[in-house]
């Protein structure tokens, strides 16, 4: 799929074509997960309103939930100042972690000086 | 500064030794910004309690504020569940964005279906 090419014109990719993609629940700002956008994974997030990633580690586009049935369904998309990321609000079916847990950010590292 | 071995072993980084850090306010659960740490980057922000990055354009560290006043106080630091991102939880200070808005993430995309 095409991206719009006013849209295309703001993205700032890495070298391998892709922009990060922050994924919050919309109601609750809960951080949920990082995923990766190409252009296409981007303008089909954009076109059906289902959360569309690029896998890195597959190497193929990658609908949130085809498999596993926990879908995003996406209610905004916003580009950050210099192009290279993306914050995706998402009403979040299930976990988002393929580990089962509702976020992938539960591996808290120590502080080492109190606040 | 050297990040402490059992941390380190669980980052996976990418071909320019980085993982993604995505910045929230801690209590309002905004999100703010994404940026990117290295090794260093991380030790001195968990050291510190002050959110150190790794800038790609200036190809240098960059402690968040440190020219512009608008600091980030660290109040916790998760890993996801592949390493290769962080969630920083911060009180920050004034504007995220160096445009001057609080969050980065203005730039709001059209979403093509109703939701």
């Amino acid at each position: 799929m095409v991206l719009a090419p006013d849209i295309a014109a703001r993205l700032k990719r890495d070298r391998d074509g892709l922009v990060a993609a922050v994924v919050r629940q919309h109601d609750t700002g809960e951080v949920l997960m990082l995923a990766w956008m190409n252009d296409d994974a981007l303008a089909r997030t954009l076109a059906t309103g289902r959360a569309t990633y690029w896998s890195r580690s597959r190497g193929e586009l990658w609908v949130k939930g085809e498999t596993s049935g926990h879908h995003q369904y996406v209610k905004s998309v916003a580009l950050d100042c210099d192009g290279d990321a993306l914050l995706v609000s998402v009403d979040q079916i299930g976990p988002a972690c393929h580990t089962g847990t509702r976020t992938c950010f539960t591996d808290e590292l120590p502080l080492g000086e109190p606040l």
